[in-house]
């Protein structure tokens, strides 16, 4: 595999046989006390890709985080459940004795996926790129407890970017235009690293920590086109020191092509 | 165990050991070619309940469902993965040598999380039961698909329930007062349940077919008060052959007890 972008280099997989693939894990996608969760799910996401190459994308995939990765070596041990049109595997990713995540998914070929769509989800309207705010000039202390944000050009919303300077809007929602900085385009793979690369809506309900993935599952509906991407992140339940988070992603094409659910602890 | 309800009855584990359990899947919740989904993730809920009594609840279950599943006897086989303040296991559903439902789950108890709710989210509001549409005069064909329906009391919102009279609105969009017939009151189990239980959002899009899930995931966020539920599908999102519905479930003190979101194939 050509493994041009950092992106690429960052999620590249070696097979070790048996459905077993060795991975290094960057630095660079840091959060909190361990690394991204959807950074995480690209590089299993991959992994099952190279073991099943006939069906190279992720349709549905569900995350349960068991505790936090580390930078440095890791396996992905991909396991065959069924087999068909669609293949559906579980996947561990495990560092020594620990498995960091843990995953079940259903892959398929999303080129040959039939045309027709009736989607109703109206298009995600944000404001012109220049008049929203970008990651570049987040708090300092955000960048410190999230450096994976400098993997990202992202450009806030400004009516959802409280944060930024310590006044929260209360309201569960963040939405932003979406690029890799390295040029990488949008695919399958990467789209399960956009699900979970904003800030949480709990910066926005004024608690900016870490919010701990418990678990997290995507719908890739389509092929992304290529250019900016707009996110959006909404909760609706926030209960038992946990919260819902929804998002949906759009590509420059109008279409959504993916959408999360994942719940997770709320910050302390 | 004393298991009073037909409910209870239908979803009774006896233990083998070593995590396993054998269990008989009743005949009533036919629908299409095989059993309800809902059903038999409240199966496979009561084996993992059975296995951890310390963590009774499920707090988050992710379900695939690798083929159609057949009234018999069956075994559910409970993995555990990562244990500690909640439980995290992984757990088959297997007739014969076919795995026919595959589940990670996250399990805790819902009495022991703090109270604190900030939940944004209006509770669901339906006309008066008497003003809506009850199962019980749904039409014949589709309670011929479904038999499973006559285990449940459902009110259905009269304007979503152009499905009774071949007259489908258009919208994605079917909700309903709901209960179990047998008088069982909900609990975290029967929720499984209950998210999986109304028709299939596709009735009401001019598709009165069966919509066989693909993946379904599960977030109970409360035990429920007694009582009647309210029910609600949606969907946003119809492409590639496939929909994503998600399902709110609130309870009779106006607290959103679960959520679910399943990625489903369009009916033919």
């Amino acid at each position: 595999m050509s493994a041009a972008t950092e992106f690429d280099r960052h999620i590249d997989v070696s097979p070790l046989g048996d459905g077993r693939f060795a991975v290094e894990l960057d630095a660079g996608w840091a959060v909190g006390a361990g690394l991204n969760g959807g950074y995480q799910l690209s590089v299993v996401g991959n992994a099952i890709r190279a073991a099943f190459p006939q069906q190279p994308d992720p349709i549905v995939v569900s995350a349960y985080y068991l505790g936090p990765a580390q930078a440095g070596p890791a396996t992905v041990e991909v396991t065959p459940r069924r087999a068909g049109r669609t293949v559906t595997v579980g996947a561990d990713l495990r560092q020594g004795e620990d498995v960091r995540l843990t995953v079940l998914a259903t892959y398929g070929d999303l080129a040959a996926q039939p045309d027709a769509v009736a989607t109703t989800a109206e298009p995600l309207v944000l404001p012109p790129r220049e008049e929203c705010r970008p990651n570049s000039e987040a708090p300092a202390a955000i960048r410190t407890l999230a450096p994976l944000i400098d993997r990202f050009e992202m450009l806030f919303h400004p009516d959802q970017a409280g944060w930024f300077g310590g006044e929260p809007t209360g309201r569960g929602e963040i939405s932003a235009w979406f690029r890799l900085k390295d040029g990488r385009q949008p695919d399958p793979i990467a789209l399960l690293t956009v699900l979970d690369a904003l800030p949480p809506v709990t910066f926005e309900l004024g608690r900016p920590g870490w919010a701990p993935t418990i678990e997290l599952t995507a719908h890739v509906r389509a092929l992304p086109a290529p250019g900016w991407l707009r996110v959006r992140h909404v909760t609706r339940n926030i209960a038992g020191d946990m919260f819902e988070e929804d998002c949906e992603v759009w590509d420059s094409a109008d279409r959504l092509v993916a959408q999360s659910r994942q719940l997770a602890r709320l910050p302390r």
